[in-house]
């Protein structure tokens, strides 16, 4: 034993973070003991309600400790357009491109058979209800494109045409500032395959 | 707005850990929301109990939620030799060595009149309480080759000689396995200022 118990504990315990190894964890909990014991607790306050009271809007299924999230009571945002991401986190990069004011809806992971993970895990239901209230004039699938984030995209595609609604995906190319020789042969290929028009 | 309230309030409490900025806490709120939420009920109750309960050995001030650390109350440690070292850090760094078998203090900080930082700081109360007892034949100052740390070795030193303690400073010079050429010139003239006697 090389700390107190408790304390070897917190060390295990900050690990569950993200990125954090036992060095870290080891440092973390030091400094939260040795001069941090006021904001440690103020987040292990937070952490607790978080956990208790963050759930999913059921609408969008975005975090929300409301049951319907801002964006989907929002009455300044389109509801003809809905923008299908695979994370919450690709909400927060679509918003801050201000490019964007319609609504979306949240898949919380992608279609992958391997891992077990199908449309009921994807929340397709919640999708197909929205789908059929005929509010909805266009779907952007904002999907990764990785593989299973493509065949994501092509199963709601495919689902969108039988409600007959617009579907687009967004671009895939070469990213805006780059040097050509640093882009990958998959992306330059897809970029050639669907070059723009200039008008 | 870009998350819901609590998850904004989670983001900014996470960045009470060293080395945690925005994104990072981002990554880890919306990480421990969507599939740890077990783990992170049991980081915040640690986090809690830990805060509430770890104080610091009334012996030789390191984290502990005993009143005697298990350094202190050993049978099998020689309370003849005391290591002095700034943070609790040291005393593991120290022990991973497993080369020193005596006992420590911990100061829990370093001498610094510019913050504030004075000997009551730095428990040199109970330091002297332990001088005092006559147990402790041999001081190992292991403060941190900085300014302040050596001013607090300076003035240790001087303390113990009023007790007449043998006092001893850990050896700095070149570390084992480096090269030359990469040692800063204060290490190398320090070390060769304090060459050792080749037997």
């Amino acid at each position: 034993m090389r700390f107190s118990p408790l304390l070897e504990q917190l060390i295990e315990a900050l690990r569950c973070l993200p990125g954090v190894g036992p060095k870290t964890a080891q440092r973390m909990a030091l400094t939260l003991l040795t001069r941090n014991r006021e904001r440690g607790m103020h987040l292990a306050n937070i952490l607790t309600r978080a956990i208790e009271e963050v759930k999913h809007c059921e609408m969008c299924r975005i975090f929300s400790e409301t049951t319907l999230c801002h964006i989907c009571t929002s009455t300044h945002r389109d509801a003809s357009q809905l923008c299908i991401v695979e994370n919450p986190i690709d909400v927060i990069a679509i918003e801050q491109t201000n490019s964007y004011r319609g609504k979306y809806f949240v898949l919380l992971g992608r279609l992958s058979p391997l891992d077990g993970i199908g449309p009921d895990a994807i929340g397709i239901d919640q999708l197909t209800a929205r789908f059929k209230t005929n509010e909805i004039k266009e779907i952007i699938i904002a999907t990764n494109p990785t593989v299973e984030g493509e065949a994501t995209a092509h199963y709601i595609a495919t689902l969108a045409k039988t409600y007959h609604i617009k579907t687009t995906r967004i671009a895939h190319g070469v990213p805006i500032g780059s040097e050509l020789e640093y882009i990958d042969a998959n992306t330059l290929s897809h970029a050639l395959i669907e070059r723009e028009v200039v008008t």
